[in-house]
């Protein structure tokens, strides 16, 4: 799914005021390091496999490749650059995601129809681009630097999502070939036992969220407000595959009275028992995952769940989902750690520490909260096509909060607003318990 | 649309220690007198205008009558009285809206298929039930009075919340009929002109609402719990049918910038290019109404706009809809007073009143907010079938606040959260802006 | 359905060189009789039966009634007559089936969603526009006589098919309520047994087949044609429910290999297991009639089979449909006589006699052919309106042959072909094997 | 589409009385320039373009080459040997079109869902069973290559027949490319005009068409039968572009009266306007083509027109399509030449010839007939998983006859009946008028 809409820090004020944060060498490593780390991704890939869409929201490799690549030359090199010529006219048609003001897009549904450009047109059409876009930091001058520098610097983050993205949608393509193709063999960390769910708790008051303007941040975590939070528990750790086992053994998936009205039309229509990539063999569960098909490991957080799932189950349990301000709360004096995309698991782990307190609090799998994606309060839509559509997307939809297996630790905060529909699966989405 | 998930006062405690607020003769007389306005409203229908469905969520004006009996004998009857003998053995089945501990409804899109029973039939159950009713009334111990005087009580906010129901679904129906069906001629007050539009302002700071228990609440209104809110300022008045027209002819409906990205595709797929019930005849814009069709009135205010156009209407003028707990903070020191089924003008009026401060804030028009239908901090289900799907519907809808034309006054209060979903556009809803 | 295609005498010239074969005695009484027997139908209904569509090709009660009589008022009065001052002037938009040379009618789709005009009402326009036929017929020069008599005639014939659609619509309608109302109840005749099928065989030739232009024919039986057939050999009577039944115990319904490709689609997209209106009750199998809903004989004709099912059934047996041609030779030397809708049984019947040779060739259930419905040779298209679509309706439907128990005898020819998409289910239809 | 429903000879007991056809050096020469051909076809394809599906009945590349070569290992290989390895078990699921007893074959619409086997292995998997079947030619005793002998011969038929399939299905892949990709740049002869169309006289009478059992050919070709055929007079030559031109010219596309009445349906529903890969660009007509994109050519023959099509051009001229019966008879005497596949213009070629007669019977474009598919008389099923379902597409199809520019002259024969449904229109068809 393609729904970055607000790559822009939100408070314009500050930029003017402020140096850009980081030197032109730090940003040409940022930059290297982040173009590199895409084609790291692809590299284990066939050919064939950068071409294909299996649906309507994930999109096939190759795009995912020029769409980011577009995003520099649009944002910075069309716009900045007097007499820049595109390397291919069509290109800002086909590989523009959703930004009207930079053009009518190609329709999100066909982009598996387009077997040319090629993938070594692809590859050619990043590297150029990067070359470009290097050498204009080199060569800009001071007051240029200034105003370009904070565009790469979201484009640089907008990859970052992109990668997450690319590695679903690829882990949901393969996982619609009955040959259950292997993108990558990966030993990860295995826990013997896990301690039961234990609860932390938050005292009613007046707080502060959103982000406070130091360091990068998407428009959509602006401004910083107060909130009146009550009383409230997080679950010490998320939820696991055995505990949910128990919950589809409880017959839940067909009793009405544990779902959303919606969420049971939905498991109904779709005829879900499970959640995605699961599969049931001789009595046995599996999952599909990029290493493989495995078998389910109860100690492991549960994945690819949908908030519906999400929610009944906090439901069975006779608790709830957190709201995002309690989960940033809880957050807030935590040192950022966990298993990200850089450990390479590809799959949320089992936790391993016997510590007190909230674990698992970023990485392995998007925490479902109950806020809808809504905009804060004091929330300014942006000037241009950048933040065209800054709040777009606030309709439907429900925040995640934390991080994943797949979101490089770089790319993470803690004010980070992830936001799906309500039946969506295929990211690595998780449950974390509140009361 | 049926979706009174909620119809219980969450607070139980305070059933028992408090008695019953109305003595027996005053809810007979509620009971009957909003029983008799029920058919007061079917009154000037033919019997062929009983039967018709004409999409899924306008349900036919004979189910209305005989659902809002069906709960009295499914909630009352049936489940206080030992040996009751249903009138019907289907009848339960074929006039349950959803709740799923009672039975297995029949399927609602198909409540048009059914012919049988007939309208006689149909009123000779409700008769029966209304006597038995008021019999058990009478005739009930005063332990039993205490427990069976809320049921009844929530059965007659149920029977309200379906004349509105009945009223617009009735509207919907016969604007279907290319012969253009009058229900009733009625007179509606004009008004030569309207004050613009000045903003009234409120501080920031920590604000109680929900229902604090004096009197009848549904139970998504409760707990009465501590929010924080920023300033902001509300609009004196609704959005008139003059305003809207300009944003209409400034091109906006084909233009996707002021659109949320879920609201341009509906626009777009269902070919939307003005509210509800508007048609243009050579050059003129009129709108269908329950008094036949009328050339619009500029100075009334705009009605029958789902979420999407009331969302892109405030961002086309700069400004934005109120969040549901604003408009509450806004409402608390109000009288409640407005254009409310009672007045019988069966369309939202234009302001006759030069008065300061905020205008038209009950009555006419539900105000749609940017709110998401969701839980209170601390919203407990009840138990029981009658609160068994108490949050089912607290998904993907967003809360409409103030009451229409076509509620009642006695129904309505000021921390009633209606609730539809953002493409919808056949109940009596407008716009109030918010800044 | 509303496939009236063509209904025209194809043979002109005719026309001219011969007298119209009815004097206006005789006509006026067949016009008075078959639009009484129209009403005859309805006589049983309550006034909600008459406005209700349960799907799109199962056009309302009040709709057949008025449909019928705006082909009087169209093809007739407003054509033939100056200054014909119509009844309502929406009526023919209303009540235009398909015919766009007359204007643009009203969506098939949504003849349900019109309560007005009332029952009553379309009863008062049946006998306006009676009224002004007979006495048309009466006031009417010798010449106006010989062209508006064949125009009346067609009229007649158009409300004998319309009147097995009404039946069929009526039954389809009522059997979608779970009260599974009455129409009407009847007795049946029975059989102890009935004989095994024999075979009756015809010998390889060229043989002539459609209409001689003796009496009324449509315009598709035109012109009669010679025709190359095979030996072939016809089943002495119709499958009944019983052999139908040992079809199904075979577990076919799962089996593709006895299936057309499309055929099996159908069955698993639909779900079928059964015939329409079969439904099994604690083990046993019963069918819903227009007299209620009775056990399964197995001895009657099956019936409600779609194309695909009796072309299963065929292959299931090791033999075939017939197709068109052969079933006409097959007819030609029989008198035609059978359980038609004169008989009033509302269903297929036993076969009560012994005899040798053919059975139930006519009446009791339309018999599939595996002839496409396409023109005859020479088959050529009318001017005007009445004959505008003649071939509309040449593609991807297939012929049905001898009428059923809900087609009037009068309104029966040897040569007629009916037509059906292979999945339709709601006529009388049946299965007679060839080899 | 995959529709080879009927790949044998029907006249088993012709089979055991003669030889084989082929010597084994003639059949090996004949497999290999098959199998190779199907292999030059794809040879100016880049790997992407072998993966793609765009719509459900056009397969990827890389699944034709792998189908075909399917075909040879399951019914010769697994089948005819004992012990026989599959080269992976999987690609019996995977390759399997629609034969449902070699087991349930993977869904045609996900074809395009599955990167692996890589086009390398695919082609890996081609020169494997190449060699198997080569060596079993040799190796097989006579009994063995009388009876394999006919399996091979049907097998190259099947390729052939998907060799079409490959083209029209590439052909559709690139068009829905905004980059207008070229296959391969062509020279077509041209022709500065071309003759009006002249008409061919036949006589009544009985005729025999269907194949005599001479050579190969598919079921559905036989028993060879008497048919009677009527006064007709078929065309000279295919209607041009020119010619339809004229046709869309006249506003034919928006009057219903011209159209079946699922032809209007279809063309409203479908938006189309012009023949499928038809473009306006500055008020000029261009068409996409293996070639790319070119003007129109006024003389060169019409094609991607669906039946509905074909026959509005006819009734519009005032004429008809012909009867299959009809095409076969005026093709009896003449011989088979034409711009077949052979001729590599990969695009129906403008007449040469001033001759008098009949003109591009063959090649060049399929010519819809009127006739629905159907069984002949006698048709017989053949037993086993080949002949298994040998009638299951006959409903609902259209016959067309003659061959195109893109079917190879050694799989063409004049009782050849291929067939699509009415609507579709990415094959080259065209039209051959009758009267
Ligand atoms: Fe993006
Ligand atoms: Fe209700
Ligand atoms: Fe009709
Ligand atoms: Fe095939």
């Amino acid at each position: 799914m393609e729904k970055t809409a607000t790559p822009l820090k939100a408070a314009p004020e500050d930029n003017s005021e402020t140096e850009f944060r980081f030197s032109r060498n730090e940003l040409i490593q940022k930059f290297e390091t982040v173009r590199a780390f895409t084609e790291t991704i692809t590299d284990p890939l066939e050919i064939e496999d950068y071409v294909i869409q299996v649906r309507e929201n994930a999109s096939p490799a190759k795009w995912h490749l020029a769409h980011t690549t577009w995003f520099f030359e649009t944002f910075l090199l069309e716009k900045e650059l007097e007499d820049y010529d595109p390397i291919h006219p069509q290109y800002s048609y086909l590989f523009n995601s959703y930004y009207l003001q930079t053009g009518v897009p190609h329709c999100r549904a066909r982009r598996g129809n387009i077997s040319r450009p090629t993938v070594k047109q692809v590859f050619e059409y990043r590297k150029s681009i990067n070359e470009h876009v290097v050498d204009l930091i080199k060569d800009a001058t001071d007051e240029q630097y200034e105003k370009w520098g904070p565009i790469i610097e979201i484009g640089i983050h907008h990859e970052q999502q992109h990668q997450e993205l690319l590695m679903t949608d690829l882990k949901y393509m393969f996982s619609q070939n009955p040959l259950d193709p292997v993108y990558k063999n990966v030993d990860r960390p295995k826990a013997r036992s896990i301690p039961e769910i234990s609860w932390i708790g938050f005292e009613e008051g007046v707080y502060e969220v959103g982000h406070d303007g130091k360091g990068f941040g998407y428009d959509n975590e602006f401004p910083r407000h107060k909130t009146y939070i009550h009383d409230f528990e997080l679950a010490s750790r998320l939820v696991t595959n055995g505990e949910y086992l128990e919950f589809m053994e409880a017959g839940t998936y067909s009793e009405p009275k544990w779902w959303l009205d919606e969420g049971f039309s939905t498991i109904r229509d779709e005829g879900w028992k499970a959640p995605l990539h699961w599969r049931k063999v001789d009595g046995e569960w599996y999952q599909f995952t990029l290493s493989g098909v495995v078998k389910i490991d109860l100690n492991d957080p549960v994945t690819h769940v949908s908030y519906f799932e999400a929610d009944a189950y906090a439901r069975w349990k006779g608790y709830r989902l957190p709201t995002e301000q309690e989960w940033e709360v809880a957050a807030e004096s935590m040192e950022v750690e966990g298993n990200f995309a850089d450990a390479g698991y590809l799959q949320p782990a089992a936790l391993q520490s016997e510590k007190a307190g909230l674990q698992q609090m970023f990485g392995e799998a998007w925490q479902w909260t109950q806020s809808s994606y809504a905009p804060y309060p004091g929330y300014r839509p942006l000037p241009g096509a950048l933040g065209e559509y800054n709040g777009k997307f606030m309709c439907n939809q429900y925040v995640l909060r934390g991080g994943s297996c797949a979101t490089s630790e770089s790319h993470f905060r803690k004010t980070y607003r992830n936001f799906f529909h309500a039946n969506e699966r295929w990211q690595f989405t998780g449950i974390r318990l509140a009361k």
